[in-house]
């Protein structure tokens, strides 16, 4: 790991360079009027977007960051790789998508592409959810590289080729994060952790370094979900649903977790995780006229739904189908992935958008779910081969194999010190 | 509490999906036409308060979230209740609103609507602070609606009657919420917590975690006080005489907490809440042409009573006046709400403003203080019935009678433990 | 200390309120037509640019703030003292900048000067991050006052006189800033804190609440670097380029920071910091037609220049050149700034643009340098007097001088004491 994970980082930031230097342009007044001047990409419009793109930003590296640093002993790994991650991931999806929707051409970069390229690295987050304190980062970087392009792809053939509707990426970024990430978790399955592991557990102040990431995610999941929406009523709309779903997601998730726990108590991993379902499931249809009532029940029915997987579906995960998933990402992102995307070939059906079909929707289901399914498990294979520095069971979840972490105590223990000669404080 | 929870929580969902079925729809280019073309809330519109609408929600469910995440044992409740309360009053807000805004006709959701929505959880989520760590989940959610629903009242009879000037709110959010909530606190008085609890009171990080919420507030405040204000030049006044009453605020906040403390120190609890107070005290008038020199007097002044409130009003009150306020709500809130209104009639009586008189102004903030008080002792009767799960004495403040608490040491101490002489914790 | 702190505060307070009184007005509209219509200053042009306001005073307040917590026991100070700066330093920095540019004129307060105060706050705050841990409140009030004026008088002479580019203040906010503190931290040398200090250290969550600073001033950086960019394609680029620099010096700063360490491990100190270099080094010529590949190449020069930096010039620094700079803004905005002022001045000189000339460049970057080593020794020498309370040697890097903390230890570890059977530790 010595020179192996520096020399891939350099190399692969040469290798961005490189690519950019070849394909990547500003855009100008006059590409776009050679293009298509009516597509909303000039530099007015740059502004108009440019508080979408900055919440979306704050959604990617401080919200799926701290949302991950629960674990006591693996918030820096869970901020830090994120950002790396996305660092790396937002200047190659750049050049996928870009390479994919400009036919080979200039691509010419604007706020949109932004957007996208941001969008590009959620994936990858979320896929590093399923596999988080398991893999290592020379194991992630591979991983970006892979899922994003798989991700590109997908993305266009629901886009351009399907032309099917998926305005918040319900199926195309959760649905696909998800699958992509159990589908690696699954191959990397560690028999050694089958009855868990003592650093997988949260401290009282990691859970709340954890809801940093929640409430960021969820006041600007709106913005997510409307960024890359038609400009005007459709923008609009996505905006409004998103905003109902997620309020009704939070009551439902409060009702079934204290329902389901133990003597009524709340459990943080739901509050934390399952209130962000409504934001997922009403991606695909954020945009339709469905009507603000609707949005809120798929809101309320994804929170159900979210909290009951942690519930039952981990554990079976982990212990019948054997695959670990650290985050819960099938809770949230899997599953209300599955429902946004039903919910829309619902909306569909039910003559609610007349801009696709029945069938493009169910495809693009399909799709989502197929291609990361397979490019899960070709990746998982890939990241198999014992080269990539991968931890022994029992280093997982613990950031002081691949970080200098403090040795001393922290600052109350500190005054615990001076009071420890006497015990009851 | 296994059942009353979970069953109060998904039939107030339930019940607000279907108001919203009733009564609420999108709004369209046509629905503006019809009604009134000028009015600022087309889809234009929309994207350009857009910004000030997620700053607002930022505060709402980050800013006062973490902001009383500062008792060392409370914090889950403080930052998850808030959720809850902001997530269901939210919806309630919209309908509420809507309804006496629109007269019983269909309520057309605008980014106003969503703005105003906000709002009207801010007063819950203030007088939540009156009675934090005393008050069970099930008791929020009722004060959720009961006082959702004479705020909204009252406002209606501040600007649609009294046609009174509050733009930023310092009278109908601020005011409002802080005694609704005293009110509430003193019918719930507890005598068993004359002496103060051994939980009530913040550790280290604890308190850091506070200063993510104060930091939240203070640079977003401006938003706040101008989301609603009038296009053009009073909103543009609204932001510059925010901004400048807070940064004045800050000066006169540390002076006195250092000239008022032991040995001329800081306090944490001064620094976190009465640096805030200036955007408070100059909502009123925040649009009206004060000149700027005018909105740093009032945000100096703000700071001071601030201070002095926390220093000295808060143990007269919990002592004399058995009302016990956690948060010191009155001194944040209450103090320079009220100063916000009184600065609002001193500005209209040397003739600032021609839009509103001095009577109607002091109508407003008598009408805002009296429906809190009388709206706030009703919710505390109604709260003091025994059946909603509220908390003894000895289990105040401790998150773990509502919550799964993790039972673990944290990370710092881990390595602690690895310096104890027994290594077998 | 007793009464000098608040007495300074108040008085500063009353002379800003006095000089608001005589110089600061609103904008109206009228101003405008009378002074030039084309100037983006109309209350129109204030909303499209509000957003960008926000996001560069989330990176004050909340930015720059949490990046400084990482110490273990100077978190209080560092977010706190940081807030009473940048509230004072915003009114003066509105004072002296707007007396400059108007020629004593009447100051009309718009957005544009909103951001210009919280830039001139920055130099203040990273000045601050030198001698972080070694200074006295009343101390960085002095050096607030001081320091403003002189960057205000650098700013104009670079702008106005040499008429050099510097959209993203490469110069005059970061190399000035990090000289300016070199300056003062070396005439504050302490010989006895040659061997450290044993609480110059971080803990494990108090380097998490940095990591909240890093990523909001990472992701807000392309507007700190556009926000005063002329509207149009120079504003796009501001924003696309400084967008790429980061991300490329976020793989960078990885690959260097693991390659210097032990065993290939990473450092908190540099992913904190060095990722952020490529947001100052990319200032200079952030709106420039220098290509998007070359801000990459910018940006991850900038990311191993400054890892280096923190590996080997600090320790220099500290023992050789008798300068201890607490936060090491040497490497993040010193080094990376000077590497910003040099590359704009090669794009100058490559024909990127003919605004300005090299010559220019390079006497901004001369003057920017030289200003700050002056006004940094007269500032030290000032601040050396010793009646402002500086902390003995024994104090530093330590809250409980100058706040009421805590005392008792934090939640996590009381479950700990649970578990205590030793307790000499």
């Amino acid at each position: 790991m010595r020179f192996k994970f520096p020399l891939m980082a350099l190399g692969l930031e040469v290798g961005m360079i490189v690519l950019f230097g070849l394909f990547v342009h500003y855009e100008t007044e006059q590409n776009i009027q050679q293009l298509n001047a009516t597509k909303p990409t000039d530099t007015g419009r740059f502004l108009e977007l440019y508080p979408l793109f900055q919440d979306v930003h704050v959604m990617v590296f401080v919200g799926i960051g701290f949302l991950m640093t629960f674990l006591k002993k693996y918030s820096f790994s869970s901020v830090g790789i994120n950002l790396l991650i996305a660092a790396l991931g937002l200047q190659w999806g750049t050049i996928v998508q870009g390479v994919l929707h400009s036919y080979g051409q200039t691509i010419h970069i604007g706020v949109e592409n932004m957007i996208n390229a941001d969008f590009s690295t959620v994936t990858v987050l979320i896929s590093f959810g399923a596999v988080l304190g398991k893999t290592s980062p020379v194991q992630m970087l591979i991983m970006t590289i892979i899922e994003i392009a798989v991700f590109a792809y997908n993305e266009y053939l629901v886009g351009e080729i399907f032309r099917a509707s998926d305005t918040g990426a319900s199926m195309t970024i959760h649905a696909f994060g998800a699958y992509f990430g159990l589908a690696v978790a699954g191959v990397l399955y560690r028999p050694g952790l089958r009855k868990g592991h003592e650093n997988e557990e949260s401290v009282y102040h990691s859970d709340l370094f954890a809801m940093i990431g929640t409430l960021f995610l969820w006041t600007f999941w709106p913005s997510f979900n409307s960024a890359i929406a038609e400009a005007g009523e459709k923008q609009y709309r996505a905006i409004v649903n998103t905003y109902l779903s997620l309020a009704a997601c939070v009551l439902t998730t409060y009702a079934i977790s204290s329902f389901l726990e133990h003597r009524g108590k709340l459990d943080m991993v739901h509050i934390q995780n399952a209130t962000l379902a409504g934001g997922v499931a009403v991606g695909t249809c954020a945009d339709m006229e469905i009507q603000p009532y609707s949005s809120m029940i798929i809101g309320s029915i994804a929170g159900i739904v979210s909290v009951f997987g942690y519930k039952f579906l981990t554990p079976f995960f982990a212990t019948k189908l054997r695959i670990q998933d650290t985050c819960g990402v099938h809770n949230l992102h899997g599953l209300p992935g599955v429902v946004g995307g039903l919910a829309g070939i619902a909306a569909v059906g039910m003559g609610v958008s007349n801009t696709t079909t029945v069938a493009m929707q169910a495809a693009a289901l399909g799709s989502s779910i197929g291609a990361a399914l397979v490019g899960g498990l070709i990746t998982g294979l890939i990241l198999k081969i014992p080269i990539w520095g991968q931890p022994s069971d029992e280093n997982c979840y613990d950031d002081s194999i691949y970080w200098e972490v403090p040795k001393k105590i922290d600052y109350d223990s500190h005054f615990h010190d001076y009071h420890q000669l006497n015990p009851e404080v």
